[in-house]
């Protein structure tokens, strides 16, 4: 890949001016939940992923393939929580830190140092089905654990809070067609999906009560096992 | 008020390029639901309320603003719903003919033909408190009865059809503080207003169930009506 940042377009042509995309990216796999950052080693600056979109580009194209830029996985949900556009978040201070750390002298008024307004996306993908990938502006493209994030640039922590608090208050109507469960499954394996996302512990008998209620799951055979009781049932996410 | 479209900035300098703001402002009273309409004359076109951003104001704020230009009410509960950024809404047509029906003649790449994104708004008002004024380029503002809407501009029929099903998606959690309600009510009045934004008649017990189960209510005295029994209780939103 080539990472040179003389390949940034000189000026915005070909992208819708002031509108970006960032992307916060759940990972879940196991017990763990992460997020994806990008590192801008110059600078020790981490923030969220981030995109433009061409003039002749629909909206939700332009999430998809930075998001696809960023992790190599296609065919993802991908869903837009908030606007930001608050004028206090218009600092062009970090991002000319980290162009000058990678040789790149912008102009004053560079189209990147402008005030921008972000659609946040969220995701929510198996961490270990993504190849994280740099963009050009950035030296690393990592996991980390959501409960030990790094420092973020400009308001990317309130993007990452504001996700999570999104993905939580939807979380029963969101699940399907994530692919982060195997198409069947135990009620053991969706309430560890909960508790990893809700960051607590769930009761059990009322977690299994609550997700009957949803009326969500398909009931199938028990798994097999080995032994004959005891056996878990395994259920699928309704067509 | 001086409804000139002369006034019209001509450029669009002040303004953030590219991105505008639309707004689904629901009115309810009794047992009615009505949407804000604005009406073009010359061409026989209806549109959604709309505003632009200033470059030095929140996108909250621009919408704030454009809510209580259209309606003369302050203080009103304000939702982002979706951000509508498809290529396929550019259509610089309809526009172009209010402007020429208002004797304005526009170059070919003025800004409001150029594409833009749009970010949905929904409101919800008591429509007999809102006093609706007309913007520079329309002749009429006024209440549509949800029911029996007119054919709107572009896409903003899909506008007003996705509100409606956030909205519906959202009630048990948005209703506090929207002022639809005076500050105690009875279950009575409660379920008149979900089934007049459901459009849908429910069933009594069930609902007053589902009511004290969301926990979100207050109950207070039985309502004085005179007679002893059959009283209903007042609730009110919990603070």
């Amino acid at each position: 890949m080539n990472n040179s940042p003389s390949l940034l377009p000189p000026s915005g042509e070909g992208f819708l001016p002031g509108l970006a995309i960032d992307l916060v990216i759940f990972g879940f796999h196991e017990n763990q939940l992460k997020i994806l950052l990008l590192e801008y080693k110059n600078t020790g600056l981490f923030a969220l992923p981030a995109g433009f979109i061409k003039n002749d580009e629909n909206l939700n194209d332009a999430a998809r393939r930075a998001l696809t830029e960023r992790t190599g996985l296609h065919d993802i949900y991908l869903e837009q929580y908030y606007v930001f556009g608050d004028v206090t978040r218009h600092d062009p201070t970090p991002l000319e830190a980290i162009m000058l750390g990678k040789g790149y002298v912008p102009s004053h008024d560079h189209w990147l140092l402008r005030r921008f307004v972000s659609v946040g996306y969220y995701a929510l993908v198996d961490f270990t089905q993504a190849v994280p990938i740099p963009d050009l502006l950035s030296d690393q493209c990592e996991w980390h654990d959501l409960n030990n994030l790094p420092s973020l640039m400009l308001d990317h922590t309130t993007m990452v809070n504001k996700a999570l608090q999104t993905l939580r208050d939807n979380l029963d109507h969101k699940l399907i067609g994530t692919n982060l469960l195997p198409e069947t499954f135990t009620m053991g394996d969706l309430q560890t999906l909960y508790e990893t996302i809700l960051g607590e512990k769930l009761n059990r008998t009322s977690f299994q009560r609550k997700m009957l209620d949803l009326n969500i799951l398909e009931r199938l055979d028990k798994k097999w096992t080995g032994g004959a009781h005891k056996a878990p049932y395994l259920y699928r996410f309704k067509g």
